[in-house]
Order: C-alpha cells, then sequence, then structure tokens
C-alpha cells in the first residue's frame, strides 16, 4: 500500500525530546515498512526514518529559535502534500484540524488520528464544519466531549516490542512517577501514596516553565519533607527502561481526561504494574489485577501498592505484548485505510465489487 | 463583477473597537457594493454590511470569550471559501497566508492584501514555497524584506470621502498624537517635540496589556512632567473627527516599519497636516510641504512645527481627495482583479483574446 504519513512539525520522528505524537508517528512508519508497505513521511528535516522523507523544514520547529509562528510552516507542509496526494493510497494525518479544508477533494483516501484532548471549547463547531472526515480516537473516553462525526475505529498507541525489554525478577522496591510536573498529573498523590504505603518514590519528570511556579509552591515542600521521595529530575528514552524497569510500580495519580497515557505501556512492557486512577483512558489500557490496579482514592492507592505481590510480571508484559506494541497498531492502520471509502487498494476495490465495507461502488 | 472578500474573524467588519484590516476590508466591501459589483464577504457574524455576508462565526473572535485559539475558525471560514469558490471572478484575501495551500486549484483569481509587517523570521521561506500567488502590499516598503514574489500591485488604503469632514478653519493649536501607547509609536518623541515646541500635546490612545509596563514605566511620568502634555484616553471613530480636526498637526514620530500607517490619511482627511518620521510608508503617504512634513530627528520636528503656518489645510485635504479616498482604492483593485492571470469577466477575456495582459489564453 502507498501510504502517507503527516507528522507535526514541532519535533523532529522520532522526537529528539519529549513528543508524544512524533513518537507514535515514528512507531507507526518504520512498522509500516518493516510490513512492506511503501511509506512516505512529511516532517521536519532532521527526522530519521527508513520511509522515504519529504523534509518540510531543515529542522524541528521547537528546537528552532529562529522559529516564532508555527503556521507558516505547517501550511508549507500543506502544499507539499497537496502536491503529492495524487500518489496515495491512503493520507494519515497527525497535525490535528489544520489540513481539514485543504484534502476536502480527496477527504475519501484521508484519515486524521486525533492525538490531544477534544474537551476544548473552540473544538465542537469545527468538527461539526467537517463531519464526513475520518476520525480515529486514540481511546474511546477521548471521544467523549466531541460532537457527532465520522469516528473511523478508537486505535490504541503500540510501541515497538523490543523498545523496553521486559524485567521479570524482583523489583527494586520503590514506586515511580514518570512524566511532567503538573497539576493534572498529581504528583502531589504519588508523594502521599509512595509516604502512606512507606516505599520510596523516585520522581522523573520535566519542569515546564509553565509549571515552575506549582513545583516550587506545592512540590517541592513536599520532597523535601518526605525523606523516602526522590526527584531524579527529567531522564532519556534510553534511562526508561531502567527506571521503570527495576520499580515495584509505576503510579499514574492523573486528575484530568488523559487521552492515552503512553507511560503506562511503558511501563507494561517493562513489566512494571500500573497504579492508576480511574480517569480518561485508564480502564481501557490497564487490566485491573493483571497489568495493574485501578483505584479512585488514594485510599485505595495505598492498598493497591499493599497488594503489588498478588500481580505476576510476566503477566504484565504478556498484556502489554497482546495488546499493546506497534505491529498490532500498525495492522490495526492498515486494515484501517483499506477500509476508507476512497481506498483504492487492490482489497478495497474488490470488496466494493462484493458490496462490503463502503458505500461506494466501483464501477465497470 | 462577482467578487469575495475574505476578512479576518478577529473582529467583525468594521470592527467595533480598534482592527484596522476589518476597517479597510469595510471600506473596500462598501465602495465595491457601491459601485454596483456583486460581493460576498466571508466574515464573523456580526458584521454590517450591504454585501451578501457569509457568517462564518457569531461573533467576531477576540470579542468573545469563550474563544481560545483562532485557528479552527478560520478553517472553518476557509471551507466556506472552498465550497463557492467557483461562484467568484476574483477572491480576495485579508487572512495573511493560511489559506495558500487551499486555493491552489483556483490561484489565478486569488489575490492577497498583506497588511502587516513582512519583516518577520518566519515569512520569507513560506512565501517562498508560494511564489505563483498574487500578492498586493499596501506601501511599496513593505516590500523590502520579502523574496522575489508575484506582487500584482501596491495599493494604497483610503476612506470614505465622507468619514471625516476637513476643517479648513484655524485649529485650536494642538498637537495631537492618535493610536497606541507603545515603544514602535514614540509617544516619547511625540512629548518631547511638543514640550520643545511650546504647544499643547494631546495623547489619545489605547495601552494593551503588553505595553502597560512601558506606559508606566516610560511615558506616565513624562505625562506628569510636561504640563502641556495631557493624555485623553482612548477615543472611539465618532470622537476622531474632532479630535484630529481641531489639531494643529498629527505628530506621527515612529520608528517601527509602518506598512501603512492610516492614521496618517485620517488626519489629511480631517485637513489636518502630519509631521512624520521617515521610516516605512510615509514618504509615500505625505508630501512634503504640502500635507505635512517628513523629518528625521526630534529637531527636524520641531522646526517643522514652526512652519506648520506655511501649510494650506485645504490642500492638506486635497492631498487626500486625490489619493486615499476608498473609491480610488476600490477602483485600483477592481483593475487587478480584472487582471488576474485566471479572471473570468468579460473585459478580461477580451483582453486576452487580444493578447494583452496575460499569459492564459482564451481558446475557441
Amino acid at each position: 500500500m502507498k501510504i502517507a504519513q503527516i507528522a507535526p512539525l514541532a519535533e523532529s520522528v522520532p522526537p529528539r525530546l519529549y513528543g508524544g505524537t512524533e513518537r507514535i508517528v515514528s512507531y507507526l512508519t518504520e512498522e509500516l515498512v518493516r510490513q512492506g508497505h511503501e511509506v512516505t513521511l512529511f516532517a521536519s528535516g532532521d527526522s530519521v526514518t527508513r520511509a522515504e522523507l519529504v523534509p518540510v523544514t531543515d529542522m524541528a520547529l521547537r528546537l528552532n529559535p529562529k522559529v516564532r509562528d508555527p503556521i507558516p510552516y505547517h501550511m508549507i507542509l500543506l502544499d507539499a502534500v497537496r502536491r503529492r496526494a495524487d500518489e496515495f493510497d491512503a493520507l494519515h494525518f497527525h497535525i490535528d484540524l489544520i489540513h481539514m479544508p485543504l484534502v476536502q477533494d480527496f477527504i475519501g483516501r484521508c484519515v486524521t488520528t486525533l492525538h490531544g484532548r477534544l474537551d476544548l471549547p473552540d473544538l465542537p463547531a469545527f468538527y461539526r464544519a467537517f463531519p464526513d472526515h475520518s476520525l480515529v480516537s486514540i481511546s474511546d473516553h477521548q471521544r467523549l466531549p466531541m460532537p457527532p462525526v465520522n469516528w473511523a475505529g478508537t486505535i490504541h498507541h503500540g510501541l515497538p516490542a523490543d523498545l523496553l525489554p521486559p524485567r521479570i525478577g524482583p523489583s527494586d522496591g520503590y514506586l515511580a512517577f514518570l512524566g511532567r510536573i503538573s497539576p493534572e498529573k498529581r504528583p502531589d498523590r504519588a508523594i502521599r501514596i509512595a509516604a502512606r504505603s512507606g516505599l520510596p518514590l523516585r520522581i522523573a519528570a520535566k519542569i515546564d516553565a509553565v509549571d515552575r511556579a506549582y513545583w516550587e509552591r506545592e512540590i517541592a515542600p513536599l520532597v523535601e519533607r518526605y525523606p523516602n521521595v526522590h526527584y531524579v529530575g527529567e531522564i532519556n528514552e534510553a534511562q526508561k527502561a531502567e527506571f521503570l524497569g527495576r520499580a515495584s510500580a509505576l503510579l499514574f495519580p492523573i486528575d484530568w481526561p488523559e487521552p492515552f497515557g503512553l507511560v503506562m505501556i511503558e511501563a507494561m512492557a517493562c513489566a512494571t504494574p500500573v497504579i492508576a486512577f480511574r480517569c480518561g483512558s485508564v480502564p481501557e489500557v490497564i487490566d485491573h489485577g493483571r497489568s495493574g490496579y485501578i483505584v479512585e482514592s488514594e485510599d485505595e492507592a495505598v492498598a493497591a501498592v499493599g497488594r503489588l505481590r498478588e500481580l505476576d510480571r510476566a503477566k504484565v508484559r504478556a498484556a502489554f505484548d497482546a495488546r499493546f506494541t506497534a505491529e498490532r497498531m500498525a495492522a490495526d492502520y492498515v486494515q484501517l485505510y483499506h477500509d476508507l471509502p476512497g481506498a483504492r487498494t487492490q482489497a478495497a476495490m474488490l470488496r466494493r465489487l462484493r458490496g462490503e465495507g463502503s458505500e461506494l461502488q466501483v464501477v465497470g
């Protein structure tokens, strides 16, 4: 299949540092290439891929100090896509919404994965204006605030199976918190849960400029107060396997409608169970009592820490292998590309000739 | 001619408060209607026009406290334009650059007026990517930082002839400063020029949140120090005729590449001369020694104040009538619409049949 992947330009694909969307685009792109598809990746020029790269900008925008306004570069991206749109059986967008008016002439071959939260006030009117565009949610929960739109499916994220090796043996006996220091991620809950459980907590998290005051006012004093809590700073991809793999559990005490929560499946890949608050995508990702525990209060979280020994780390990894590999994610997307109303693949045309799965008919 | 005017959605057309672009779109639209053209205005739903209004949003975005991100609404705007693009002989965009990838299929009937400054680091790469799009500058000076693009012309702004009546008699003997309090508008220069000239200065200007510190640190102390300087706050459109008309001169001591400077022609309409620093569009707008004085230092500005009596206020207004009416602006644009490479008007087709003015040929 000839597939275009259209990535945001904020980070390279894969990203140098943070950038959940660009990481997923990378995993999906490389896996599609591995499966034998012809993939063209529209992305920043410092991206690294086995697909054909269309380098829209010299480098990722967020790392380029000369860039003030990302919009002009995304217009150049859209024009590059437009020029080559006829070549592709499927065009897969990861850039939210800015392409929607442009693709109406070939909308039947387009699909857009919505990577962010959708409970923002400006979005319902927008999506109502584009009811025909095939959309993919990254969790079922993510759809809740949306008006009726053309959902093509929910496809959960996946990671390359060999990215984070499982660590089945006994852990180092600490709880892990990984991500950003911010009020909706609730590091304060993590600290209190660890303090009451009597286990050490290691916090590996970046602190964005907007969250600096929150860190200093709310979190830093807690970190100082509890001797078993350690802030280890930011860690990179390479350090994740160690940090997550040696932990007894990942704490994911979020307080916002997380659309997916990549760190949960990263922990699962390391065979590390997750104790997560019932919020957003959590019940879709964690199998309660198998890959972790879903809780609704700090009391329940403390109790769950006490029951971690009941979980089999091998089964945590098995849950990852069953549902959250890049191979499964790519297979889901390929199926979806075939089912697009305007798909031009042989399989899609045959299906249409048999009258299956699409309102369109191939004539002749 | 069937003409689409595509306005930004930040303000209504015309704007309730500030909004230079939306005011010009309004003046142009109403004048085109007056001249007998069929005009469709794509704008916020609280716009007021004699043209057909396509109300893209309920109200202007900047005044709507629920709006956080203007991009989704501009995508809805673009889709509304796309759906009706076939109807128009000319599509005139005033929304900077966000439409460029979309209009490539009917680019020959499109023109974009660039209303802002163009010396921003993200723009050259962008405009290089769209070299075929017909662009209009609002002054020749505005073009300086741009790469080679397809300039269709410079068209200076214009105002309805009856908007601001001329006041030919003796003035009230004060100098006027009108606009925003901000470092690039140099109200500090205006205050020093007035102080040295011995004339009162009246400052009618809004203070944006970003400029509040500048006002408090730099300008408020100067206003307090000089008893002949009065800050009168913001004034509305209706108050402008009085404020400008009763002044001996408008001071325009700018220190940035002003792309046009609407307030200069507002003063001229009131028959009030302008003392302006040689910067940006100024030499294109002011006829030195006729509609005002162009200066390069505060010393020269003080000298110019001393020579205001040499200027004939009737001739200032005559300069406005000759070059800066909405009627002239609309006529310039209509000529340009006819000359667009894809124009479908009878006049354009005839010209093409005769082989004039375009590379395109009408066959048959």
